[in-house]
């Protein structure tokens, strides 16, 4: 079982404020960039994984898709999500994506939102997804980058000039990671970018593009505090695709 | 023109004294991982870019290799390569990779070894290399990790309980950096890991395995100076793919 920490208050409080949850995917500077990666929604059969409020499912169906299945873990996210959405070609579901199961050979398109860095069995996630998919399907996601979530003590380094750096230590060992981000006690789970594409790999997808966001002028203007993202790389942005035999 | 820094007299003195100059293959901690990756030799033709020494090339062809293209920039370094060679299936040659030419749909494997970071034309080599390859054909490289080249000051950092973090910063701004490894102003080219996959992916490249090389317990044990090569990534290995079609 994944741990929900979603629907703990101190984290659900903290979450329910960040841009991203308030303005949707507007909020989220490397949205752009990910949906950059993604096909045309027309017609598309959708599975969200890990939905949150649901932004991105009620974006799919605006564009077009004809059928959004919305997963997550959380309860209060589903609930919320629930309330903003009116079409009937998006389906709530409480899903454990550790432990889901989803039908064979069914979507166009797997997405996913910072989710896939809670996950302890990744490879037999990758597996499901795979196979969940119709040939020529997508996956589409973002994760926090390995460079972001290594480090014993998260926290950037300033030096006398006032410039940061990024202190990334602890990089080739794998594993979990508590960090106190909205809540005490959050566990990610670190695995170096190398391991995470070969899963990818390994699990039958074609990797089509790998992006390590970082913020273009048009951000730095509309969000001067995004600068330090010029110094390391945050999130990872992956499009890969199951094969079409 | 790429920079010839091997030609240097400073750079060449200590390059020809570090252990994968001595030792060839043997003194470079990366290569049972870098071998790995590789097809098995026998009857192959291969193309060696930015061969040094020649170690990789004479390693190819004492594994069964038919023929064996060796190419450097540094006339010093093919003079010894030619000078441990006493097999006629491999030939050397003089040659700049920003530069040079190759035959087409030739080579079974195209390989190099910590060369790429100093193309600045990573596009056009790619290109060319995939052009060079037979259908199925193979390119396996090494090169200096992206987080190990981006800082503006390259060191570690030592914390009061003596643990090392590498500070990272300016990953996202690519270009030339300039460090002075065995000898002053060595120009390396900067570029995130997802632009150098995403240049592979665009040269029509499938990326097969990717690995951000760090010491094993073997390592450790044989040389314990390797430990703190577990906080970061230093080196990255691909392995990638020209399609059978």
């Amino acid at each position: 079982m994944t741990q929900n920490i979603y629907d703990t208050p101190a984290f659900f409080a903290g979450y329910s404020k960040m841009g991203r949850s308030v303005e949707g995917l507007a909020g989220a500077p490397e949205w752009p960039a990910l949906q950059a990666l993604l096909p045309p929604m027309a017609g598309l059969n959708v599975v969200d994984l890990g939905c949150g409020y649901g932004w991105f499912s009620r974006w799919a169906q605006e564009q077009g898709a004809r059928q959004v299945m919305a997963l997550d873990v959380s309860q209060k996210m589903l609930a919320r999500a629930t309330e903003m959405t009116s079409s009937p070609a998006i389906t709530y579901a409480i899903a454990d994506l550790e432990q889901m199961d989803l039908p064979a050979a069914t979507f166009d398109l797997a997405y996913s939102s910072l989710a896939f860095h809670y996950i302890v069995d990744l490879k037999g996630l990758f597996a499901r997804i795979h196979e969940a998919l119709v040939p020529g399907g997508w996956l589409v996601f973002s994760i926090e980058h390995p460079i972001f979530m290594a480090p014993r003590e998260p926290g950037w380094l300033i030096d006398d000039q006032g410039r940061k750096s990024w202190p990334v230590n602890g990089y080739q060992q794998e594993g979990p990671r508590v960090t106190n981000w909205l809540a005490e006690g959050v566990i990610k789970q670190h695995r170096t970018l190398g391991t995470l594409l070969n899963l990818l790999i390994q699990a039958g997808f074609t990797l089509s593009h790998i992006e390590e966001w970082g913020p273009s002028e048009a951000d730095l203007k509309a969000c001067p505090e995004l600068e330090e993202e010029q110094e390391r790389p945050m999130m990872l942005l992956v499009a890969a695709q199951r094969s079409l035999a």
